[in-house]
């Protein structure tokens, strides 16, 4: 730990999806420290190509280390399909995917699907985890891009979420899938509308609650990092660029009231 | 001129929109230079702070004034509205909100509508530059953060289109308006479905046309400036972020194939 450590969990997003992660997470573990970070700046990072997706996690990763935080979660699945491979040291840090995939794996799907973003979907990584554990499962992806904007604006209950939801979900219905996963930090406030369509005996796989237990199976099973970690039940927010809309659907999101502090990458 | 002046009219966009609206300053230039550059990495740039949006217009700008290039036009309004008024000198920069109120204001309406990203509805811009010029005219304006979206899926043609337009058109059409601007570049592809909800009797002003226009008298009536730009009808294209969909929707805008040189800004 360097001398500026603040001890905390840090907790990477593209934006303040993530947030909708940390609620699920600061549930399972209401007493440790997390340092959360949105590159709202430049969010989306679902449309950009895998260099430019790498290099800006690289530089939020590193503000994160910096701080001293001794585990980093990459609560995006776009920075942790196209930029978690390529860090060399995986050390410290811990993606969204494999976690989520072993979930979906749970109740042995035959068919599973997965809507994500663009670079998500493009690069595969659902794909390559779940057939690492299981070679038989087929796999159906399908980009889901407008339902980004949908959250974010606020519309996830209005009837345009409906339409694109509807849109997105069509041709991983017609596949009979068991199992979806929400492959995006965006889409667990979607929930309702895409249960609507999918009917009841498609499970859902929504990643808050799957990434609260994974961080907490790994703290319990490494004592080492666990003791690094200070327990005051402390949240901290730095962005790249402090909106509005950050503090007030970050709230929404979190379910209380959130102050946040802009920094540069 | 630097030495490595390209002679050439810089263009400038948080993205691809743009290009929608070099397509028409071609059809009136063919013969002069151009440069485009679009921030691609950091785009869109209408849900940003305007310290953010400045910041990274200015680095845009800065870089087509290295290349040479005796002009620079905004063609992004988001960047006119919330940059356009921090620039100190303005004399070598265009930006895109006057030359869109004058032509809006030509068949002297009472009520004028206008749908934009939500920094230019909040910076008021366009409230500010009609009443400069005509202070009985009635204004009215509503943020259309999705259709920026819709547009960069290629979703101009879709329900969820038809949709969102009609939801962000509907507090308008009850003021009664006589004239619309689309007032962001992304919006002049979504002409026809815009036609179909506002009917006949309401004037549309696209951008793309009225930028034509405005820089064709502006270059005629000042021919030092005219004098230095280069007219070999060439176009280049530059990016923060070399996506497929740069060079896929850049050519659907532009009517022609392009290439593009990936920059950091």
């Amino acid at each position: 730990m360097n001398k500026n450590s603040q001890g905390a969990i840090g907790v990477f997003d593209s934006g303040f999806g993530g947030i909708d992660i940390l609620r699920d997470i600061v549930q399972e573990l209401p007493k440790h420290n997390f340092i959360y970070l949105g590159d709202t700046a430049r969010a989306p990072y679902g449309t950009r190509t895998q260099q430019t997706i790498y290099h800006f996690t690289e530089q939020g990763v590193k503000f994160l280390l910096e701080q001293g935080c001794p585990l980093v979660v990459l609560a995006c699945n776009t920075a942790s399909s196209q930029a978690l491979p390529l860090f060399e040291s995986r050390g410290s840090l811990m993606g969204i995917i494999k976690p989520t995939v072993k979930a979906a794996l749970y109740s042995k799907p035959e068919r599973v699907g997965i809507i994500a973003t663009e670079a998500t979907v493009r690069s595969n990584t659902f794909l390559k985890e779940i057939k690492k554990l299981s070679n038989k499962t087929e796999v159906f992806q399908n980009p889901a891009p407008l339902l980004v904007p949908i959250v974010e604006e606020g519309e996830e209950s209005s009837k345009i979420a409906e339409l694109a939801v509807e849109e997105y979900l069509a041709p991983l219905l017609k596949k009979n899938i068991d199992v979806l996963i929400l492959g995006c930090t965006h889409f667990g406030v979607l929930e309702p509308k895409i249960r609507e369509q999918v009917g009841k005996d498609v499970k859902i796989v929504r990643e808050g609650p799957v990434m609260g237990n994974a961080l907490k199976h790994l703290l319990e099973t490494n004592p080492k990092l666990e003791k690094n970690i200070k327990k005051k039940g402390k949240l901290r927010f730095y962005t790249t660029d402090l909106t509005d809309k950050f503090i007030r659907l970050g709230a929404r999101f979190l379910g209380k009231k959130i102050t946040a502090e802009k920094i540069e990458l």
